[in-house]
């Protein structure tokens, strides 16, 4: 099998090649980009080294597409939008880890990321939250992968489905998460050591969270409010959710979770460095006594649960390939 | 002036006393310590190198007490109760920062913090949260700072008092608010680049939040409930509240805290390397369309407005001195 | 193949773990603990926790030998000397990641270590420098594995062998190296955004350093002063050269590493971010006009290259495996 | 006296404003930039916000020297020695602290920097490396603040300057030093937890460096190499001197720095995280057995003994005020 990735000289790209030149599965990857093209990947991504000694193409997304079985999109947010209708035509699995076709609701897609380049298109993709969606990817053709915020924050979410509650998420995500490009936010000296709220009460994952939860709660004023924040390391999120509400329990968590290959429900509060580098979430939930209260803490990596390892696992389920094939270990500790 | 810290070989005492030796209305400031007796005060903290020759002495701290026109105890917790009787008997103005006088409820106390040593003197203490209860504490002889993650959260919640609101409070703190003692959550290779919550749905500092914030709301049953984390870096905490409710405002923080000289009031989310080394609060709230959902961030320094600096301000305010003598600057950035 | 780790426990026995369960010839693993035993290998060493259900087993050292075929020791320097006898009795491979066996030079390893458990051993055991030593490690059956700063030191002396020079070389390490033994020096708090030299002129792997050094050159006074930094990261070695002399050139490297599989001379200073959690070296040579001045930088993962890694790659080397197997890839990026 | 800081908007100018803020002598600090005039000094220097409500200023450099008794010049290189004539022409004293006048020899300063602006005036600035020149700065007009390497650099060297070696100088800077501009270099993503070597066998400070180490040692090829390094924190200078010769003695450090306020000759290897904030040097020297080899390491703030500390010291002596007016403590620890 060969897989293209168009646009990888992104962070999440470059994890994305990383993953898929250890898939077992695939056996050749095609790197696109524009800005890097003729560059070896090693050089871009110093992972990549000793694992490829490939360049980037130069090549146009159809171009690509056609050299290739599976086709990833990480293209800036709005551009896979421009280009997904001539994929979508080659009857080839495309699986987008931007954010153009998270929602299917297209007025909640254009309040937080403007006009909407190929609108009809929305209906066609599936969001792929892989670790809850699960075997009902298999035979898709379209999935779009979620956001690193939306991911640890639909996790909190998702087994408090029937709990009537409205949680509070709270999360902080490391520099990676900001990309590849300089900004004032992730110059060192001012990020170093710090931490700060951002985008309040406006993150544009709610989009899809808020999609997601009002779709399994049936409940379409049902709210979930997302504070994000940005903290003095590289990689990973850590979110903690809040919730008051009536009958809380801890085996909410193991139930809905039972069986899945990369949440590891835990029974102490995780820690970011021990996902670091891997596709598991780990997640813990404590509740109050009488169960009307709960916290719940949940520790992803940004770029590989949170883009490249979910896109991956996507894809194997959307193959009917073994879910976890090229994802098992990755973690390096202590870093 | 003459001021004594008690048991000042720790984080918050090395700060308290650099505090104290930038006074200008502080001539002398002695230092004791069982463990580090004998020790120039800038070997143990090296901020205090410049700033003085003396050594740690090995006083009582009835000893120490008859030295001194103020007395500052900055034992473990536990400790302080052993010998306030005694100091207080003296007459001097005896301000303690570790948690025994936080709470004037025994009941409350005792859940968090065991078997109190000095239940009879709960009384006499006045909780000093000093940028809330400012001239009030005019004339006191007896102070109890509060905690440092009991700052930032009765800062957040202290505008919100008439809201009938339930808040949320999401809190990360650095490493030396763990203390100087060795632990495997403060072992650089495990806490670098690593964020954790810790005590979940059980911290202590939530008798002396709770004791608060239900005498402001004059509501015996109120909550709120704090979250806390640990954090990547050294210095400070930095706090988020969430809140749903009706009529809530951003002008609630403005007029709380107007006139106040060590809260600012900001116009975008607080960064945490701006307090460092400072005794300021800087708050930032943000209230969703209709009024009926607030965030708010505090950023503050753990060891200084979260202890030595409201110690000192504390000082100043009991003793009728400028509310701002010895405390205003001190930040270092970039750092 | 089965493999056995004996102490296990520590930051350099958790990667060989790693490396080991990845490894294509190994079949089985089991690591041993006393202060561990019982429990699982993942919630020791979160990194394996993917990787392996196992726990620490308590078997003593003979009988963990009987159970496997190839014996890495990973334990505190001076207890592998107590065992080797007995464990060199089987005729199976020994791999000692310990500094007990690292100089032939009784009088050299006691000066720094103290008195020697075996120093009758010490001759039987081959210094596995696998980068420079290679295929002539093939059919050892006692492998002493070098220490991480010699690793990095002697990687950039090795191509200087014949140019006359007596070296300076400026380390820093990460914390990791300290051990998972709690320390004063390795105190969250003291440690982040530090920097300090240590053990000046008196390192203790100056002692296998010299040992090669005099070898190679033939001179039994030539000098290399390794001077070592504890640094504010977590993982790796960055180690600068500089010498004086005639004739020295950038080739040196490019052709005492040629086809060397793990060492990779790069064509710019190389970053340490790079290396972490990989088996590789990567180095730069920079010469000043007329060849009489030479810089070079080393970077490596110190408990990969400089522990776990360079064990396995030894025991590749001893086995007449392929050099690699097992230890291709493993680096995340950005971290 | 009034101060005016020309070019205020970098990490140096706002450091410099900060002690200039501080300064018994200093009645007022204008601070003038072309990029952030009419903004609060406080919004873009986070550390003044506490220290004055003043704003930038669009002046010329000749309108801002009118209205001040001192001038500082905080521009980049280059930009000094355009200006630099007609605010001579004031007779008021001009402290510039980029490098523009920091060799007097012509041809070493075209070699790093390029084509001089105003070669005719580099004999009337004097170098102003205040722990070493002293009172002799008495009475200047025209001072050159050293570069923050040179600074480190030539602390290490003075003592050495009679014992004929040519130290390896190693040193590792911040990511402070790389200034506000946003580079790759300077990218969080990439430099935390980062170490590497840079302007190999070629950095520019080594035209000041060796400048003065020739004048010092009265030999006209005297060599020092310098070999810098950029690493995972913010703030400092640490730097490690390597040499090996005859008769050398920690005694030489203690000699050369007796009586100076700023220099702690300390025993034991100093630690970056105890200068920071700070216009101290920490320095330590070791002698190997025989005199013949001498490891040095020297702790400096980069922004402070660096850059606006060293320069208002400069101030203190050209103007025969109190050498350590407005410079003593400032540093905060645990950081």
């Amino acid at each position: 099998m060969k897989a293209v990735v168009i646009g990888a000289a992104g962070y999440a790209g470059g994890e994305l090649v990383r993953l898929l030149l250890g898939h077992p599965e695939v056996k050749e990857v095609i790197a696109t980009s524009r800005s890097q093209a003729g560059k070896r990947l090693g050089d871009v991504h110093p992972q990549l080294a000793a694992l490829t000694t490939a360049s980037f193409e130069s090549l146009t997304p159809v171009e690509a597409a056609a050299k290739a079985d599976v086709i990833f999109l990480a293209l800036e947010h709005g551009e896979s939008g421009k280009v997904a209708g001539e994929l979508l035509a080659t009857g080839k699995l495309v699986i987008d880890i931007a954010a153009d076709f998270r929602t299917s609701d297209k007025g909640l897609a254009e309040r937080f990321y403007g006009p909407h380049p190929a609108p009809e298109l929305l209906p066609q993709f599936t969001y792929a939250l892989a670790d809850v969606v699960g075997d009902a990817l298999k035979g898709k053709k379209a999935l779009a992968a979620p956001g690193c915020f939306a991911t640890a924050a639909q996790l909190a979410l998702w087994p408090l489905k029937d709990a009537r509650v409205s949680p509070s998420l709270f999360a902080v995500t490391g520099s990676s998460g900001a990309g590849v490009g300089l900004k004032a936010t992730t110059h060192h000296p001012a990020r170093a050591h710090n931490l700060f709220a951002y985008s309040v009460l406006s993150h544009r994952h709610e989009a899809e969270i808020l999609q997601r939860w009002r779709e399994w709660t049936g409940n379409r004023t049902a709210e979930a409010r997302l504070m994000v924040h940005a903290g003095p390391f590289v990689r990973g999120i850590y979110l903690t959710l809040h919730a008051r509400g009536e009958g809380l329990s801890v085996d909410m968590y193991a139930k809905a979770y039972a069986g899945r290959p990369f949440i590891r429900v835990v029974d102490q509060p995780p820690e970011l460095t021990h996902v670091v580098g891997t596709n598991y979430a780990h997640i813990y939930a404590q509740v109050a006594p009488l169960g009307r209260e709960i916290q719940v803490s949940v520790a992803i990596d940004n770029l590989v649960k949170g883009a490249g390892g979910q896109a991956v696992q996507g894809m194997n389920l959307a193959l009917g390939l073994p879910e976890t094939a090229g994802l098992i270990g990755g973690g390096v500790w202590p870093i």
